[in-house]
């Protein structure tokens, strides 16, 4: 007796994905497949000094309803941070609290995207900000992508045939799933030809502080000369997750609107989850964890790395990130990663398959691994079960 | 450089209310117009507990990402809750957490609205359902409402009226903004008009547990035979707001959708709030907590009819909830609730204008006071000075 869905709900159907990533679950399986931080890194016990004292100090503000644009405090520190990191100018009122990256994804298309608007992205993109915006109903154009970040000339085509262009979304530090991250040229390129164009910039950086070797290129936030690009960034994968804080940097009239929605959304991220963070950051070296992180994970890609060379045919290659949690690999076509995910599952191994990452299709011939979520041991045996796995397959 | 916004974005400009709400955050000003629970009720001795507890013994996975429809034990008591509260029989698999109802009502609308369909709602309704809908474009049709409910005629006139009908949004206990709360007798008639209609009807019940006297009339899901009604409840009104951990009751097909737009939208609510609120349910008795709740704001709704009895001119007359959060002015035609905020406001104190809670406008002679977030004194102040702003504007 319910009624029929709204139209947008066809996308949120065909996903096969989803059971095939339950099965993952199963905690005897070695899984390379999320994109989760490592626990055993969590500072609990910090937190539970910190949760202690933000309840003595500020209890009944902390557990009550709270602004929509974020603790002032938090976003004081969030701009600073951003400033060093990215070598951008912002001030608290540049930065809204969000819960999660993923509601800065849900809102940017809530913004700007009606039905069969076009949304520029890499190919392969990160599938989760596709279902964020599948709510709205874009088209998506994949602009090639190389080593160094979107091909200029294929974005110029893109600019130039897609009509109803609203925004571009990129990943240039680390990207998700490629591991791959923009070089200087290609980022001034970009913002150059984009400058032209009304549309968006979406810069989702995540990851950028988790830099194993090497410097980090200036952010696209810090090349915008008119207000163009919007960056968000998150706690989730420089302290944890499971509070789901988030940030979002842009323009003061583009936050008020930007408010306007997520207060429809949800009111407000959780109060005290604000609290806690701002008051790590006061009492701690964040940037003390985040070596730690960067110390841990530059292993794992390492010995990731190291047995894929060891383990895999060499019809497979893959990307060696400078950072971030994952590496990209590509099989020869015949090879499904959907396929090669069932039999590495008989083998108690799992990966995401690559093709969801392609708006557009096709693909299939990838995977993306994450090195951040498993001891050494267990990397070290899960990419040899996957190299057994891909040598049946081929 | 920015691309034009979305069509649904004409939809967040246009209010006028928030700016002037925010001229009610003033410390200075004894306000009645927020929701607020009564911060100095918090239980914040044993959330300081609790904390500590859930990160000693469940540190890594509270900190951690966390599957989107929310911690099972959770969800296990909140079922156990629903049922003994409102006469269902309902299992955790019934269960999804959000993070706050104002989630489920953004989430509701993209599962059903399209662009132009229809949704029902008492009149007046809760403003903050309107703006989370308003993301879908919908048209409303408001159903005429008296002191016991949905009048069933003109339901059915809408329901035949409305080909697009898709969603039916109504607060039957201790409504927001009227008080009021339906009657036994209505709910049977409602349900059986209803449910000869292809149309889902989602029973928002944030204030069901704070009755101050008289007995509760079964839930509209208690008398859904047809798997027809979605009950959403939170710990905004019995806990603490500030942790966002809400929750929506429904069938397992339906929740399967519904998660698939919540992982969308911030893939799951704050791990760390769904701890610690199931160890305060596991080692506290909320329902303790609860009649501690009920106790003082008896005492405050108590406070603020009396005084209004006293202290408003005999035109404007008010409803007396017998539980919840709110009462509901009406004055004259000629009074307008937006010019009288502004008066009110010289002499600080505030409420909200009850115009806004009509989605398709008039009844600006209404004003929507809350009770539960100021103290007995403030109480006789505030309404005391209301009255004189009241005699003016008269």
């Amino acid at each position: 007796m319910n009624p029929k869905f709204a139209r947008r709900m066809i996308r949120f159907q065909e996903s096969d994905l989803t059971p095939i990533l339950r099965l993952a679950a199963n905690p005897e399986v070695i899984s390379f497949a999320g994109g989760l931080p490592a626990p055993e890194l969590f500072p609990v016990e910090a937190m539970k000094k910190i949760a202690v004292r933000v309840l003595d100090e500020h209890g009944k503000r902390a557990l009550q309803y709270s602004s929509t644009e974020g603790h002032l405090p938090l976003r004081e520190k969030i701009a600073a941070r951003t400033n060093r990191n990215l070598k951008t100018s912002l001030k608290a009122e540049n930065i809204v609290v969000t819960t999660g990256s993923q509601q800065s994804l849900d809102i940017l298309a809530k913004m700007y995207i009606d039905d069969g608007d076009c949304i520029l992205c890499e190919s392969p993109t990160y599938l989760g900000a596709l279902s964020a915006f599948n709510a709205c109903q874009p088209s998506y154009r994949e602009v090639d992508t190389d080593g160094e970040g979107m091909v200029i000339a294929d974005l110029e085509k893109a600019l130039a045939e897609e009509k109803r262009a609203k925004l571009i979304y990129v990943i240039p530090d680390f990207q998700n799933p490629s591991g791959k991250t923009w070089s200087l040229e290609r980022r001034k390129a970009f913002m150059e030809t984009v400058s032209k164009h009304d549309i968006l910039v979406v810069e989702d950086n995540p990851y950028g502080e988790l830099r194993f070797e090497g410097t980090t290129p200036p952010s696209l936030k810090s090349m915008d000369t008119k207000g163009q690009v919007v960056v968000l960034g998150t706690f989730s994968k420089i302290f944890c997750p499971g509070l789901r804080v988030a940030w979002v940097c842009g323009e003061p009239a583009f936050l008020e609107s930007f408010c306007n929605l997520k207060q429809a959304a949800d009111l407000h991220t959780s109060t005290l989850s604000q609290y806690e963070i701002d008051a790590f950051l006061s009492e701690h070296d964040i940037e003390d964890h985040v070596r730690t992180l960067v110390s841990v994970y530059r292993e794992r890609r390492d010995i990731m790395i190291r047995t894929m060379d060891e383990a895999f045919p060499s019809e497979v290659t893959f990307t060696r990130p400078e950072g971030g949690l994952f590496t990209w690999a590509e099989m020869p076509e015949k090879v499904s990663g959907r396929d090669l995910f069932m039999k590495a599952l008989e083998k108690k191994v799992a990966f995401v398959p690559g093709g969801a990452f392609y708006p557009n299709g096709g693909h299939e011939n990838t995977m993306r691994l994450n090195y951040s979520n498993m001891p050494p041991e267990k990397i070290v045996e899960g990419i040899r079960r996957l190299g057994e796995a891909l040598r049946e397959a081929l």
